[in-house]
């Protein structure tokens, strides 16, 4: 395993890393152009960079398998996402920007119906739309727990997010959905004796609330899913030796930062170019830096080929911004695949570009895109592998051995 | 390890998967035209699939290693042939059309000479000719045990197999063979607790067969190596809910193919035809079709290029029987590589081409062929990458993590 033998290599040095990730950004060929979108896209700045750096491909999780955004990003940042997971319903909750410390424990929530004898009717409360939710998860916020302070937040339609932040609390617990109509929501049920007490907080929680929805007239009842604590990850700190920050505007992207021990940076503005302007602004205070751009993956996933490539021109026209503060070691890729034919994201690997100032063995690729990463001389790696080589490249690992 | 994640992914679909193996497919160029045999052959079918899918090699135990046909098949099935080992005994037995059931212990026997002291003078028995030894063998297939059943067949030679059934049978049993000459076959010793039992009865078989064979002039004595149970593999409908189908001629591959739970199915003839027409019998039936072609492989043993070359065109040939019920992940490959000019098995990877009609990455390659699989935009896998990237393919698994 990577972080066995890598904290003993760490070398000091000023070096600066950034990793600029697309979301989403792998994708097929158009059926006439045989382009992809960052094929079709004018990137004269990342072919640069092609260039003079040297092209890939990374598999997210393994081939074949189709990450969520929780695990890729992990995968990226050098964490193996078969061995670190993370809770379902931590990823909810820091997806909507609530803080997951140690001693918390997180759950998914769904509104159902229930029948005059508590049975469930509708395990999605006839999925109500997010404006019937909202007033209803508000009902709910000031639930007083004896030992454990509860924090719920609405997520999208009939699903919520439920924080319980106390001492001692452990989130190995059995779901509550019992998953058809017509039976009664389970008990939190603790899988550990650690999780007891968090179990049973869960239960007094659940008690209360519902006693609160019973006025309603569809969410009435609910369930729990996918409960989980901190997965305590080792920090970058640690294990890279970086003091590294997080410039990302969605709450996803910086809680699953925040989990590897990276700062969150607070900026203005949703462009490529205020994200840079964030990165420059703390140029001199960290040595990483993780920027995230979401918008590739949404026009992947709304299937639309122009707009993906009218994103990924838009970061290229602000990269010069980002270049002239001269950082060593750059890659830019992206999490996932999220293709415009299929509107989802998918297995296949991702465009991975690696620019150093120092050592890049430059290939024959000049020019960005799916193709030319395939013939890289990166070749084809598990995502894993790129923070070693960035480390690498920017001077910052000893020889193993002697 | 691929079992631990990938079940929770399966996702339901009618979708339909072919896995062709042509055994021993892969090859070395010719000194003077530079081509395999693949390579020269004419397919114009398989190059449609290649011009339309993606090419790559795949590497069926580890790079360096050269697999039997036992682990090779384990390999492209997905289950990691380090991990999931199966007994020589089992292989042989399998091999020669025997039944390995729970419960049921196979081992490999060799005749051997004793001396009048007991003691062997020749580990092979004068390496008899098969049309010795086959009458000897049925000197021993009516020994009877005391709680199980015994099975022996003639293998080659001086070889046999001998499957024991009963109840509470294991297989960790020592071999019997000494490995010189000038001493006494050694007793079957358990390694176990639970397999005292096999090995007291592999005891009783073996003295009964001693007095059987005493008056033999060369077979006069006996050996059992590569002791085996039935290795208890994951089944295909629980790891990749597929209900599975084996279309093959020879029993090694017809058993390997039941050890994961495919159904075997029964049909005429020998041709690629023949074993289409099977696969189309069945089509409605099953999810995925293994369907196995061996004569490449007897050619390379053979040394015969164009005799190689003559089947690979034979099954191209034959392949819109297959093409035109509209699979929707196809998979050609072979098991090994057995280059012409080594007449062997070798460790070289293997060409793999890889068709979907969902949403393939078209590489560039537009013939199927070593050197172009090892452009092709798969890579360099190992075997067991394969089934997840047609699972993938064929909408079979759900993405991992939020």
């Amino acid at each position: 395993m990577l972080f066995d033998y890598l904290p003993a290599l760490l070398r000091e040095s000023k070096t600066k890393i950034v990793l600029l990730v697309m979301d989403g950004l792998g994708d097929l060929p158009d059926a006439r152009s045989r382009l992809t979108p960052l094929e079709a896209a004018q990137t004269p700045h990342m072919d640069r960079l092609a260039a003079e750096g040297i092209l890939g491909r990374s598999v997210p999780i393994r081939p074949g398998i189709t990450p969520g955004s929780g695990p890729a990003h992990l995968a990226l940042f050098g964490y193996d996402p078969i061995q670190y997971t993370v809770g379902r319903g931590v990823m909810e909750a820091l997806g909507i920007g609530m803080d997951i410390g140690p001693g918390d424990v997180a759950a998914r929530g769904n509104f159902c119906t229930l029948d005059a004898a508590g049975l469930i009717s509708d395990r999605r409360a006839g999925r109500i739309p997010s404006d019937e939710a909202i007033p209803v998860v508000k009902t709910l916020q000031d639930i007083k727990l004896d030992g454990a302070e509860a924090e719920v937040r609405h997520v999208k339609e009939y699903r919520f997010a439920l924080v319980l932040r106390g001492e001692g609390l452990e989130g190995d617990i059995e779901d509550t959905d019992p998953q058809v109509t017509g039976a009664k929501p389970l008990e939190p049920v603790a899988r550990s004796a650690g999780s007891q007490k968090a179990a049973k907080l869960f239960n007094d929680w659940t008690h209360k609330a519902i006693n609160i929805l019973a006025g309603q007239p569809k969410a009435n009842g609910l369930t729990l899913r996918g409960f989980g604590g901190d997965p305590k990850l080792p920090k970058y700190k640690d294990v890279y030796g970086l003091k590294a920050a997080c410039v990302a505007v969605y709450p996803m992207y910086r809680g699953v930062a925040s989990l590897v021990g990276m700062d969150l940076i607070s900026f203005q503005g949703e462009a490529p170019a205020d994200e840079f302007a964030a990165v420059l602004e703390n140029w001199a205070n960290y040595d990483y830096f993780f920027v995230h751009i979401k918008k590739t993956d949404s026009m992947g996933e709304d299937g639309n080929f122009d707009g993906k490539a009218k994103i990924i021109e838009g970061l290229d026209q602000a990269l010069p911004l980002l270049l002239d503060f001269k950082p060593d070691v750059i890659a830019i890729t992206g999490d996932h695949s999220t293709p415009v034919p299929m509107r989802s994201h998918s297995w296949h690997p991702v465009p991975l570009l690696l620019w150093s100032a120092h050592h890049v063995f430059a290939d024959e690729q000049v020019q960005f895109g799916e193709h030319n990463c395939a013939k890289g001389g990166l070749g084809t790696l598990p995502a894993t592998d790129l923070m070693p080589l960035m480390l690498a490249h920017a001077g910052r690992l000893e020889k193993l051995g002697a």
